[in-house]
Formats: structure tokens, sequence, C-alpha cells
């Protein structure tokens, strides 16, 4: 980890910085076209891919993984996410401003995670807004088929990370936002409630007890159901097959198997419920 | 989608973008080693991937997907696009300024159906030139076993991305360029028939029909043999496990399943036809 | 090939990229926070992925690709690789100055190969040192948990791109590194014997045998056990479904079968001995 001070800006002035992360894939040039219309619009703005292997219509997974890897990105870096949860539609576009960081998407609680870590890190209060597609100069050009992710989430990330957008015009302040799709883990001095959430490309099973919640507990062991698996710092802790639950780079525990794969041997998938205890 | 002239630029002045499109996947170094030759030449350049997962050696898929997205770029993009066809040869190297905008790549077809779309979107009439090597300083250093993506196609959309090629300078006007491999729709104020080109990462099935051709029509059925399928604006127009057809980011009609996957149940694939009627 | 000379910087002055190449996939957001902390670091940076499709824990492969790749993009170049083997940890980490290009990452082998490449290609001795984290203002905040990739690897390359950082200052110089995992060929006047080490996106199967190996020699034909399998200039000087060895991107002898894929029918997987004799 990397001491936050030697990346901090000391304002909310726009790094320049757009993340994606979308349930699009890379295979077609949806995201190519998203990132053509923020760079007509941007020319000198940096577009980073999180993922855009959100799995489809997966918004508990795009709100997890957002809301764990935003703060790697230097202050007032805007942050585009798009998982259309097929229900009942995207819902209102809305623009976040929480923790030193700008957040644009739909109002389905993909953006809810990370506004709810964003708010505990900063002494302001977060301000959500509604976008206004007249306040881009979007409105009469609509269709009735609008793309949301290129046609009104690019632009406003392009008009928000070049800094000529002040926050306050998007549209009409809100006050509450759909909730985070991502289950909380319950904590107390003995024992804290978790479960897992997805599956990484090593097979790992991550879980949403972030390592803060870890300190000052005396005990060792992640348990999934009968089976207790002991919390070490590395992989080297236990012998080559063995089962080992560790803090991985989104900071929160996990479950691995040294030298193999945790999710084909374990039978566990997102959904089930783990505890330290 | 977004005003045209709001992000119009007044001339053919490069942007400085590269776009590329390609069949050689992302798992190797290939895309890799030629963003390094493109940022050698020109430092400055911002490259932007369209897709690197066309099918291998099928040109009609990059074709279709390269015509319709190329204009959410800036104009004064160059696109790089390259895919093999196997069985005669790339064909000779082009480069094209139509529409504002610049393609590079072989004279296979790849970028035709493009050019047709550029060349209707502009009042001036497209330019072609075959790319003359000894134009770019490459023509002694050519070994046999050119990769043109990297060797040739790279260092050409460099230069001209940079600004620094004069376009009349790449090497002897052309007049023919190889016919487009995407099927064109054939369209009467009655009747549109069309074909099914490539299917999505969502199993929606793509076709051929532009949201131009039904502009006026007052039929809003596609038909798939002898299936109706609603032409709707939005997926939440029909049921869910309902089918639907609607037009997609490219700009053509698709059919979707609405919280399903059109491919797998309709039992339609590329060259599949479709009317509306 | 492009002239070499074409894209020769006069020094070691950073050129401001940093390649990427890793075994993590581009699913997760691991990829993304690496690039997050890299721009925080050095907004400059211009990120370019060799490739993330590293086979997990296959160092061979990633050091053969890093080997075959990294000479394409100009001298001042910094390479960050990283591929965990998983037996034994990750190693000491390192930095390399050598061929007038920088290379971060771990000690395990994985920049052995692309080590001797660009010691072979410069006329001064290549310099390793390894990495002193308290050189980097990271010391005392390093965790039990560091992710070295993003925690260790990141901003040392920030740095060294951005020119910020004298090469000396990085750790103490260390004299040996963890061999080459890549087998080598061997070569006499008549006879070269190599073998197959990764098959790439088309099923072409890839040997060790660079093309420097080849000129002088009058045998054309490289032999897979009792096979005999011509080696030519090009896919089109063998009939359709024949199989040819010619030099690949990376500039070593591939075969590969014209308009099929050479791995699913000749029986040939890395480690497979060839000649060429």
């Amino acid at each position: 980890m990397i001491p936050r001070s030697r990346f901090t800006r000391a304002s909310e002035r726009p790094s320049g910085i757009i993340t994606l992360l979308t349930d699009f894939g890379t295979d077609d040039p949806s995201v190519g076209m998203m990132e053509g219309v923020i760079l007509a619009s941007f020319p000198e703005a940096r577009v980073v891919a999180l993922s855009h292997a959100v799995p489809p219509q997966n918004v508990l997974h795009g709100a997890f993984w957002l809301a764990h890897s935003y703060e790697w990105f230097p202050d007032g870096s805007v942050h585009l996410a798009i998982v259309d949860p097929g229900l009942q539609g995207l819902g209102r576009p809305i623009a976040i401003r929480a923790g030193r960081h700008y957040f644009v998407g739909p109002d389905n609680g993909l953006l809810s995670a990370a506004l709810e870590r964003a708010a505990f890190a900063d002494s302001h209060d977060p301000e959500i807004r509604e976008i206004d597609p007249s306040c881009f100069e979007l409105g009469t050009a609509l269709p009735p088929r609008t793309l949301h992710g290129r046609d009104v989430f690019a632009p406003v990330a392009a008009d928000l990370a070049s800094g000529r957008m002040v926050f306050s015009r998007i549209g009409k302040r809100v006050d509450f936002v759909t909730n985070s799709p991502v289950p909380k883990p319950q904590a107390s001095a003995a024992r804290i409630d978790g479960e897992i959430v997805c599956v990484d490309h090593f097979g790992n099973l991550i879980t949403n007890i972030r390592q803060e919640l870890l300190l000052g507990m005396r005990e060792k062991f992640l348990w999934l159901e009968e089976r207790a698996i002991p919390i070490a710092d590395s992989y080297f802790d236990v012998e080559p097959g063995a089962y080992v639950a560790l803090v991985n780079s989104l900071g929160t525990l996990e479950i691995a198997r040294r030298e193999s794969d945790a999710r084909s041997s374990l039978g566990a998938s997102p959904g089930t419920k783990v505890r330290v205890q």
C-alpha cells in the first residue's frame, strides 16, 4: 500500500483521468466508441479501463469492484460505470462528488458502494446530482433510442474531467440513491459475518470483509461452514495445496488455495456465507 | 446520439487519434508492438482499440464494425484496420481520405464499407492512394517477411496522425478498391430486406439494416422467416423473455431477447435473412 | 522490420512509455489499479499493454514474450513485468538497465531473457539493481501483505519513466539474476535444435529459433520428428491446408498451417523439440 499523501492532490481539481467500468466486453467497438466521444470532447483525457468484464447485468459485482479500486486513482478522477440490470432499465443518470472523486453512471446501485466508501473517507458531505441532459447541450438531439454510456455518461465524464463543468450545474441535487447491492459484513468484537461476492481470474474466492475489520481481532481463522481456513499474510504461510485466507489487492479477505484454484475444489460461490470467529 | 457539430473540427487537421481494429487478439504482444512503433514515431499519438477480436480472417465482420463506429471519433482521426483473409494475402496496402477521416489498411474490402459511408457523409470526393513504402523511408529495409500491421500500416498511420505526411505523398492515386464484403440491404417504400451480419457480447443478433432506412416506414415488425418481432425503442417495451428489434449502438437494427440471449434460442446466425415489412 | 535508426533516440533519456506484461488478466481491476498508481505518480506516462494473458504462473511464457517484443518500443522505455511462479514467491524486486531500455519486476527469471537480448544489443554493460523500497519513500508504509505489482513495481516504473529517479539510486547493485527459463536453441553450421515455446492466438506453434540463426543456412526445412516442414517467406508459398515454417512478428520461427490451425492437427505443444537440418 502506498502512503496516501504520496498521491493526494490538494483539491478536487480534475486529474484528467476517466476510468471505465462496464459489462460491455471488449470484443465489439462499444467501448472504443465511448472513448471516441470522450476524446472528441476532451482530447487530453486519460482513459483507463477498470474492467469491461463485469458479468452481464451483475450490478453487485460491478459495484464491489468500483468501490474497492477507485481510490488508487488520484483525487479529482472521474469514474464512469455502467451495468444494465435488465429488469427495469438503467434508472435516472446521476453524478456524484465524494471523497475527492467523481462518479458518473446510472442510479441503480452501481455507484452506491463507492459512494459509501468515499463519503466515509472524506470530511465533506458527498453531493449527488441527477444529470440534466439540457445542461450538456444534449437535450434536443436525444433520439428515443439513447445509449446512455456513449450518449450521456461519456460527454458528462469528459466535461467533468476537463474542468469545464462546474459540478453544481450538472442538474438538480438529489438526496437519495438506490441502496448498494453489495452485502455488508456484520462485525462484533468477537466475530465478523460476511460472504463471498465474486471470484477472480485465478479462482480465488473474494469476500466482502475488509482488512480494517480485522484490526485488533485475535481470531485467525475464516470459517466456511465447518471448515476453518487460516488467515495469513502470504500464500507461503501454508503448504502447497492448502487453503489460506488473505487480504487481496482490493483490500478484502479472499480464500485462495496455494498453487491451485479454490473455486473448483471448495464448492463455494458468490453468496456463500463466511465468518471470522 | 450526440449533435455532430459538437465534435466536428473545422478541417482535416489530424486529431492525433489512431484507432486500431484487428483480428490479432490481445493475448500475445502483437498489438503492443504496433503501439510501440506508433509511439516511437509519434509520441503524442492517442491509440484507441476499436476491437482486436474480429473473428480470425473474417473481413466482413471487421468491415461492418469499422463502418459503423469510426464516425464517433473526431474528424482527422486515423483508423488502422487489418484482417488477413488468408486466401490470397492482404492485397496492396492503401490509405483513404474520406468524410474527414483517414483509413489505413489492406485493399481486401476491409476499408470499403467505411469508405462508402464516409463518402456519403462528405461533399468532397474520397481520395484513395496505394501506399508506396519508399515514401516512408521503409523501402530498402523491408525484408521478404514483412508484417504489414506493424511494419507498414503503423508507421503510415503515425505519419498521418502527426500531420507530418501530406496525404498526396503517400503513393499513387488509385480509382478502385475491392468491393465491400458487407451485404447491402435492399429497401423499397414498403419493405426492407437485410440479413444478420454478426452477434454481439450479449448474444444480440445484429443486422445490416441502418436506422435511416426505417424513417417514415409504417411497419413496425422485423420478420425472421415467419416470426414477427416488434420493432421498439427499448427493451422495456416488451415482456421479459420476449424478442424485440431495436437500433443498437452501431446504428443498425438488432434482435434482442429481453433478459436473455437471442442467439441461442432463435437458431439464427450471420447470413440469416431478415425483412422489415 | 523498421530500420532501427528510425526510432532510436540518442540516449537513455526516458521515453515516458511504460509497458505492462502480467498474468493478471483484464477481467478484474488489478491492472487498472496499477495504472492508477502510475498516473498518480507520473501523469504524463504512456502505459501500453504488452499482454495481461500470460498463462498464470508461466514465467517461461512471459519471459519469451518480453524478450522478443520490448525492442519495438523507443529507447528509454520502461518495461514492467510480473508473473508469480507460485512456488517460492516472487523473489527480490529488481530493476535492470540494458540495451537502452529499463526492466522492472521480480528476480525469478521473467526479465532474464530480455536482459540477455538487450545486453547483446548494447555496447554498454547492463546494470542490475535490487529495488530498495526505502529509496522510494515506500518503506515505512509497507504492510505485511504487499502487492508487488501495484505497490512496488508500479511506483518504481513511474519514477524511472518520469526521469525523476537516477537509476543508480534504486538500490544496491547485484551481479547475478535468476537464469532465463526460456530454453536456448543449439546451433551449429549444419543444424539448429530448438523447441516450441508457446502457441499464439491463431494456433501457430512458436519456436525459440530466431531468424538470425537462419542466416546463411542452406537447409530450408524445419523438422518435427520425422515430418519436414518447408521454411518459407509467406503462407502463400504453400497450398491451402499445408504446413509452413516462417518467421513471425516476434522474430522467431513458427509452424503455421495455411488457412487452418497447426496446433490442433500436429499434436505438438510447448516443449516439443524441433530442428532445422
